[in-house]
């Protein structure tokens, strides 16, 4: 019990770091004159007055934090932080006099914070700026979170990524003596975000979008959230050179940052551009979208050049677990939207702002299946599982392993779920995926052209379930859940 | 090379042995007078020719076989012995004027011999007795194959099953020195399979079958293959009684038939009941067949009796990897179909005549995720992963690991290839993985009710690579395809 008092104080922390985060649309809500500027102070004192009153009242349980308080404080802030997330959006609709129901609210901000950008708000145009700015900036500072959570907090708590990490030797970590503590790490990963984000958001003004609209993409490219200020997506407008914009950045984002981090700090790139999952992570991508460009184009969707320009914008824009639409590419040959949704499953890198179970994972699996069918023809070959040159362990390839299959049991359970109550199977089933990838939008009813609107609130609890569970790496919180977690 | 020729040596045994199981449906043609009878002869002799060339031909290439040598006679049985199977088909539809193209008749022959038992066969009510014998037939065949290769054979060449059947210490093989030549343990599944045959045959004749009907059921029943001699399946009956002798002997061939060799051959069946696999299945499947049943009872699809009668059959049928039919399950909440389709890829056991991943992979896999789960807690904390008291070593789990990411790689392939003909998802997803698990029907265009006719014949190429790799276990078939191989 002690244990829980600990970790609620350093959450109390956290709740109030999340409150001055709402000074962002407070600001922008002064500047733009948007008329629901109280909105904020009011949810900011709010928030900081529980995380005030935690902290204070926990003072006497400052302790070191152990593995399993760990995955305790990572589960609470994601599934706590979107809580108070609602309260600008309740009050914001209160003003303006629209309804929005808390189920709702709380899907928006979860799916926000995961950076999956599913909507169930209609009439986004139509939105005060400041509200638009406070949904898309929770991508921006979700998208943070997974960099630290991922690449700095996890390993060090031993849960999830930490035998990932160790795979990853040939990686820039152990090569360059990255310090493995906290705070540098994180520091260094924040600066290249921020680096990202600035570049991001003066290309995207360069290439004509307005300040505060540059800014709610820039928060939604980099965070590789896809959530817009606009009902139609980055389709509202039209512009050839912004959706380069946005591929770019998108392909930055869906890389490992602590790969720019040592390169920036060594200052030369060869270990980036040799680094194994990179690699991969680009050639799914690019040659994805090269695949689907050529199958628009034989299928006579597109002329050539556009079937280029469509096919690799969406295929790296679903895959990077982005989920922007300039189209509605549901009409394209059903194969197309399937294999994209496939490719989020994977595509992006480990220590990037995607979803979904990573590159290196996949890599290290197909490597071990590799292996056996070696085996199977000459029985007593030992070959260890290399990396980029570095030793992969057991530990490290049966705990991909049961990551794999918790995460394909909770597609499964999810859309199940989804499937009792009388979803369509296509809907269902590509809601669960683009939910526990943290895509956003998915097939059938809940296409890039629809929205999560039609769901049931029972439905949409369930997709924010789904969208937490992708976020949290599945496994961390399937810990919370085993009897051992419990004993001392 | 010479290596290939000492397999095609022992090929042409195993077809002259295949002519002679075309007595079979000649015996039924002369029986039963169906006036097509000639049609047999010619397909044996040419059968028998064939076989006899390769071995008088190769006759200095004897030699002992190794397991590469397995993997490739293994290959070539099952892709070849089904272009054989054509021949009564061809003549005999020739003989009574109908046309069938070679593509329909491979696909059918492969869909028997691999118990799949899709059709694409028309008006199967009207067909000569003696094709139907022929085809029901090399279902059974095909089963026993099955049982050898899978129990005898295969763990012999080290092949596929090997590290699994070590992994399966527990169970019957080593409990009670089951003889490891492979002529006995063949000589004691034969026996079981023979005897449930005779129950089988037995129980449908006396539950209102004709004898005729009664033993190409069987055929279809002992093998999970579930391919009839009727358009409408089982439901051609209308007989409570007849599907409760299908469900007995559907449940009991989808168990691993050297547990009952050995519990048969020690007189006592402690072994048999202990077994984790057995209970694994059978509580996957009657449990599996009471949810379904309790979901048809809660949408008033039926009431209670009849959403257990038909709620238990179809979901052991499906699952077990039959497929018969008596009810379009297409109607029902569509969570029922997919839920069913998704256990045939993990409810049989090892080692009995069904497809699907197998149950034992899967037990060992969730065991090993529980084992990663209590590690995120307790990281230092050594435990094995144990299956009925007995240890499974780390290399039967990377095996499994391999099998089971090979598994999925093949459903997708074949999925996105049939979704590139511009089959719809459902019925694209549902085929593959129907082909793969050797199920039979899926769902959408090759539901229960229809069946795989409306496909192209590419289409029907790619399910007839589905329930070839299926049967193969995929991953024997994929050692094929590595340079390791061919390499001395
Ligand atoms: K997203
Ligand atoms: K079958």
């Amino acid at each position: 019990m002690t244990d829980v008092l600990a970790v609620l104080r350093v959450l109390g922390m956290l709740l109030m770091l999340f409150a001055l985060a709402m000074g962002v649309p407070l600001a922008v809500s002064w500047w733009m004159q948007d008329g629901i500027w109280p909105v904020y102070p009011v949810s900011m004192a709010f928030t900081l007055l529980v995380g005030g009153t935690l902290v204070v009242a926990l003072r006497r349980y400052q302790r070191e934090l152990q593995p399993r308080h760990g995955v305790m404080l990572v589960t609470m802030v994601w599934v706590l932080l979107p809580l108070f997330a609602t309260l600008p959006l309740l009050l914001a609709y209160d003003q303006i006099g629209r309804s929005l129901s808390f189920t709702h609210a709380y899907f928006e901000t979860v799916s926000g914070l995961t950076t999956s950008g599913s909507t169930v708000l209609p009439s986004l145009d139509t939105l005060p700026v400041s509200v638009n700015v406070w949904r898309t900036f929770l991508q921006w500072l979700g998208g943070m979170g997974i960099l630290i959570l991922a690449v700095a907090v996890l390993p060090m708590l031993g849960v999830g990524g930490a035998q990932l990490f160790k795979a990853e030797a040939a990686g820039p970590i152990k090569d360059t003596k990255l310090t493995p503590r906290m705070t540098e790490t994180a520091k260094g990963l924040w600066g290249v975000y921020a680096l990202f984000s600035l570049a991001c958001v003066v290309a995207y003004w360069l290439v004509g979008m307005s300040p505060v609209d540059a800014l709610m993409h820039m928060f939604a490219t980099v965070s590789l959230g896809g959530m817009s200020s606009h009902d139609a997506s980055l389709g509202y407008f039209q512009s050839m050179w912004l959706e380069l914009v946005a591929l770019v950045f998108m392909l930055l984002a869906s890389c490992n940052f602590a790969l720019y981090f040592v390169a920036l700090r060594k200052g030369h790139w060869r270990g980036f551009w040799r680094d194994p999952e990179m690699q991969a992570t680009l050639v799914a991508l690019l040659g994805g979208g090269v695949l689907v460009a050529l199958l628009l184009w034989a299928k006579n969707v597109y002329g050539p050049l556009d079937a280029l320009r469509h096919g690799v914008f969406h295929v790296v824009s679903v895959a990077t677990t982005t989920g922007f639409a300039t189209v509605d590419y549901l009409h394209w040959p059903v194969l197309a939207p399937v294999f994209m949704l496939m490719l989020s499953g994977v595509a992006t890198s480990a220590g990037s702002t995607g979803g979904g179970i990573k590159m290196v994972r996949m890599l290290i699996l197909v490597k071990q299946a590799r292996r056996e069918m070696t085996r199977l023809v000459h029985p007593h070959a030992v070959q260890p599982v290399r990396l980029g040159g570095a030793v992969v362990e057991s530990g490290a390839i049966f705990s991909i392993m049961a990551f794999m299959l918790v995460y394909g049991g909770t597609v499964i359970v999810l859309s199940m779920v989804l499937l009792l109550t009388d979803l369509d199977p296509i809907t269902a089933i590509s809601a669960a995926i683009a939910s526990v990838n943290c895509v956003g939008p998915g097939m059938g009813g809940v296409g890039p052209s629809g929205n999560y609107t039609t769901l049931t609130d029972f439905q949409l609890w369930v997709c924010t379930l789904g969208m937490l569970l992708g976020r949290l790496e599945i496994l961390s919180f399937m810990a919370l859940l085993t009897p051992a977690f419990w004993r001392r």
